[in-house]
């Protein structure tokens, strides 16, 4: 991190913590720079950034304000309520006819589940293609088939060994994104009709999977920061026949909560007592904000009960469709499967990552990529304390690119999804991420996109649209 | 074709009708190029050519002689017997400790059902590869995900137009090679304990993909020639609630067999009749050795009742794992499917193929690859006519990369695999390709890699293995 990045970063705590309040005059440059003993042109850069993360703004002749509202002072949102019934899901036609309407490249893309495809090294990534594949010998195309390429699956393992969890490579199977890998898991444990545990709310691609499966839904309540409330869990685990579970445990989406260490060596001895295998979705592990990486539940792994489900397509190569399973104990199943349904993940695209992985600078991009995100999570959530009503609820995710907002409640987040539409802004309604369509007065935002005028017009009319739901 | 080539064919017709007998010289050099008015090398090259191919033979200080059982003197392979039950498909355990064992790159592969690598413009394409991404917009990325590279899927519709084909680009999905398009058919037209009509033989992974999706088989017999028995199709047809056919109508895997125009029209009449769907397997079509191109079924579908799958993996890049299937009616199902399990094929992969497509020279790509490939199987099947007791029947497919060898009656396919395995020589045994476990005395041969001094010899032990089985 830069001086004046960390400089920025105590300003902004400043201001968070109220010391610094709205409408309140930060100091000037020059008294800043003495104060603090930095050049005036850190202070220049930081207050800049500042700006950007839409903190304060600049006043003619006068120097930088805080900007109203950008003390955060709209609340999270609370854990969602405990619905007891099991659900056969049926929402993948609301999913579909919601994802279908949001294609358009023109609209707003808050809707959007992608990353901003600007973020990634892509010039980097398509010398190491050129490199690695240039040099590919023909032979190596047929065994990079059948068993993934040798190279990326060590880059993969030792990643693994980095944050704490000692994998035989064996268990590591390269997927199709990991979607494929999160698919072959669940039909690898589980047969139609058979209960699933999921988060509430989820990935709506898991319902579509739940649904296009046969499966039954279990619905976990997740708290929008400490994530899912595991004695719910546990109650379910004793009363139901539940034979897998499908969570987040880290910035889940949508809502963007992680579980502490404690919670997940919990989970993990609920799993090992009822002797029932987690599918652990961590697409955006290393998205995290904190200087620390998070330890996947998969690190408390004794018996191969764990599926952790991995992807270079929030972080690095969004197209590429790499993704991985490290599987345990269903290893041989879901490679199988895999052999049977896509046969293999394309050649050159795991070698380009295997060569990036070795040679690309990774880490540093990573820690770019954090930096951004978090400044554009900043500034959204600034917006939205400008611009929606006050009893506005917004989350506080540690890292991702979502925010999960609860409106107040006369708002139907469908018909507000219909009106922004409309206007050329898309959002992620509630109800597809629930199996029981609940959630109606939520929605969720991605705030990768860099954070421009016509982002915050977008936010002032949705903000004036929230309003107009007249109180019921 | 260049005039050896065409004047090597003329000799090799003339051994093939016995005009040139076995052991007999073959006219010299001089004589050649007077008789036929053409130049002593052109005589030469076409000779050198011939002696790849296992016609003729060098003899020193003599000349060429005819080489003994050069003729194709073993007979063809007849109609599978018909089977009226329908089957549980149980297979894949045996498919799968089959292919488990073949995947050493030190045995020769006659087991393979991969082309070999080195047919294929690897490096042509890495041109196209490195060219088409360093010019991909980043925002093309998301595009080419949700709905594919419109470049690649102009080029596809373009070959079909050639075909005879007209299609609304509409109904093409690019997908992770046609094994992932077969699956999703599959998926898009039945469910659970829905009976499918498939050829016997037939392509092992078909028989893996209906015990996955708990489909029963209804098992039609394939002429080696001619193809699907259309008679036996009608009757069941009648008779049992087929949902679907899964049927390879040109180049069939493992027998070679293709349907003459006639016969894919009734079937395509028979299909309508009934309002059966059917998926049209065609990832051979482009490897024909005619000289005009086959039409698939797909150009006499007017109702979008077939589903036709192609791929780019035999034929010009394998491993990038390009395929798509043009789904007529089902296209949406198919597309959803898709949406919901891979979500897309590789972005980078994608936009190389449609780069080459363009300017990499496919057309005569795809001539020299058939030419190579027609060379290779003559030579196979002189070696086995040599090496093989004379009752083994050969099938002579007019394209494609397989033979499909029906031993003497004791010979146990599985037992002569442990063998061979044993010498280092991969085979693929009958009853891999049947619901029932038949063709216990057959076996498919890879004939795509280059015949060297070590095939010979390989298939000469294999020949000895063979008749070392006691008659009963």
């Amino acid at each position: 991190m830069k001086l004046y990045e960390k400089f920025a970063d105590e300003i902004a705590e400043m201001i968070h913590s109220g010391v610094l309040a709205a409408d309140e005059k930060v100091p000037s440059v020059r008294n800043a720079s003495r104060t603090w003993k930095v050049s005036p042109s850190t202070v220049f850069q930081a207050y800049y950034l500042l700006e950007r993360r839409g903190l304060i703004q600049a006043r003619a002749r006068s120097g930088y304000y805080v900007r109203a509202h950008a003390k955060g002072t709209l609340a999270e949102p609370d854990i969602s309520a405990r619905i007891t019934d099991t659900t056969d899901v049926d929402v993948s036609e609301l999913i579909f006819s919601i994802l279908g309407s949001v294609r358009d490249p023109d609209t707003v893309p808050f809707g959007s589940a992608f990353p901003c495809p600007q973020l990634f090294p892509l010039a980097r990534l398509a010398r190491s293609m050129n490199k690695s594949i240039r040099h590919l010998p023909a032979s190596q195309i047929i065994a990079d088939m059948t068993s993934g390429n040798a190279a990326l699956r060590r880059q993969i393992a030792l990643r693994y060994m980095m944050h704490g969890v000692m994998l035989s490579s064996d268990e590591l199977i390269i997927t199709n994104g990991a979607l494929e890998a999160l698919n072959l898991c669940l039909q690898a444990v589980t047969k139609p009709g058979d209960l699933v545990a999921i988060e509430s709310p989820t990935f709506y691609a898991a319902l579509q999977i739940l649904e296009r499966l046969k499966l039954k839904a279990v619905e976990i309540p997740v708290h929008p920061r400490d994530g899912i409330h595991l004695e719910t869990l546990e109650d379910s685990l004793q009363r139901l026949p539940i034979k897998a579970c499908w969570f987040m445990s880290h910035l889940h989406n949508p809502l963007g909560a992680s579980l502490s260490q404690e919670k997940k060596q919990t989970l993990y001895q609920l799993l090992e007592k009822h002797d029932v295998p987690m599918i652990e979705d961590d697409v955006y592990g290393e998205l995290y904000f904190g200087s620390e990486p998070p330890k996947p539940v998969k690190s408390f792994d004794r018996k191969g009960l764990v599926m952790h489900c991995g992807s270079f397509s929030k972080n690095l190569a969004p197209g590429y469709r790499i993704g991985w399973v490290s599987a345990g104990r269903y290893a041989e199943t879901v490679s199988r499967l895999k052999l049977m349904t896509t046969l293999s993940p394309s050649v050159p695209a795991q070698s380009a990552i295997a060569d990036y992985l070795q040679h690309g600078g990774y880490d540093r991009h990573l820690r770019k990529l954090r930096y951004t995100l978090e400044t554009r999570q900043q500034a959204m959530q600034a917006a939205i304390a400008r611009h929606f009503p006050p009893t506005t609820k917004v989350s506080r995710p540690e890292g991702g690119y979502f925010l999960w907002l609860e409106l107040p409640e006369q708002v139907d987040s469908l018909k507000l999804f219909s009106m922004a539409l409309s206007q050329g802004i898309s959002i992620a309604p509630g109800p597809i991420f629930s199996a029981t369509r609940r959630f109606e007065n939520c929605i969720r935002l991605n705030y990768g996109h860099a954070h421009t005028p016509q982002t915050e017009q977008a936010l002032a009319l949705l903000g004036k649209m929230v309003a107009s739901f007249p109180e019921s």
